[in-house]
């Protein structure tokens, strides 16, 4: 488990990083350093095959007690609301596939990132919210239209959510670099 | 707007970053701090394409009035050299794509590479000079030859550049990590 | 030469970053600073093609005198455990082509990850030992299966080495940003 500090007094905490970077396990940390269990875990990935079957399971088995799931492949802004209720603090792994959802429902973008900021600012003022995303711009260009979309979409997300929040890090080799902080 | 301080000491400052992380915003903001209109900007880009093309006009639109703006798909030194004649302080954006038209147009990439950090420092004695370029190599090694050789030469490039400079920062979620900073 | 501090205090450190990050000329010159020559360079590349043969020239003439070279391709841990008499420090470059490598012939990677750390730790109580490796999850979500196996690999390898270094740090542009310290 890495370290962090017993109470930090973050409300709104992003976890950046790319595959395997460690960012799951340092943004549960981080939500059970922000108050006692039990916990609310909003879940966006859908267990579609098997090999997300596989990473859900593992991240849940890792988890262990005092969690609370609720999964929400597309409704993020609705289970952030319901979530208050049942935990101290509410952790959302990953934004990063919510959006890859609402591109494949076919969504407004720009109206969910803006309604998420907004649920997020709310909720966040009684139950400290920290969330999880994938930095996928790092690499070369992809070559077909739809992953440079797709990209450009989590970039502005990120940057979106990271101006919100009063906590940033970004993981590499699980450990965080922070990108601002609350103290 | 990104806070920068308002007086910014460096002569020459590198944002480096992935796709849509706020480089082009951050880069703007220093630029603007760097001392008073009319600023300059040197694009890079050529608007092949109406993808291009919208990306251009919607930085077009956000710098807003007091900015002179300069193509140079290939001819950046000579850019530089002319630029400090319009205005205070001056931006590049970006490298990558610069490095891009290069290879297109099969230029010498040392030689440019070389006259680029020459022109830079000399050019940079009066007036503050912010360049912008893409960090490219963090994804899984691409397939093809062409692609490899572009983002060898890409790091290569923001690495003499970086040596040149004396502010520089990697951004992430439109938010910056200092890599060398000029105080 | 990057700088570094004459002594630095480190045991293990790992040099995590891109393609073209300045990853390898960093890690010499931490290597180098930890001790007088002769050093060694255990290295995991195999010049199988011609891409991979010049770039090991480039590497061998920048390194020059002073190093004792073992190339390990698979038997990294041997090469860790005879290191240790052939040089004051030693320099591992890289983990990323020992994962390729052991991927290729089919190894068991948990088990080779363990014997990594354990041999790591041994080693290290005699000799400052610095590893170089590749971030690799920084971009869209590759097609293909085997890719997404070894990023999710390389990125688990990542975490178990930093884990078990007492100095880190993420290269970008030549430039280190410090994950952990040994002070």
């Amino acid at each position: 488990m890495p370290e962090v500090s017993p109470h930090p007094s973050f409300r709104r905490a992003l976890v950046l990083g790319g595959a395997r970077s460690g960012k799951s396990r340092h943004a549960e940390a981080l939500t059970m350093a922000a108050g006692p269990a039990p916990w609310v875990y909003i879940a966006t990935a859908e267990a579609g095959d098997d090999e997300m079957r596989a990473r859900i399971a593992h991240h849940r088995e890792r988890r262990g007690a005092g969690w609370h799931t609720i999964e929400a492949p597309l409704d993020l802004c609705g289970a952030l609301s319901g979530a208050a209720d049942a935990g101290s603090s509410v952790l959302v792994d990953c934004l990063t596939l919510w959006l890859a959802n609402l591109m494949a429902a076919g969504r407004d973008l720009e109206a969910e990132q803006a309604a998420l900021v907004d649920t997020l600012v709310t909720v966040s003022q009684t139950r400290p919210v920290v969330l999880v995303s994938n930095e996928v711009g790092l690499g070369i260009v992809p070559d077909n239209a739809l992953a440079r979309a797709f990209r450009d979409a989590a970039g502005r997300l990120n940057q979106a959510v990271a101006a919100a929040c009063d906590h940033a890090v970004f993981m590499a080799a699980g450990l965080p670099m922070v990108l601002k902080t609350a103290g």
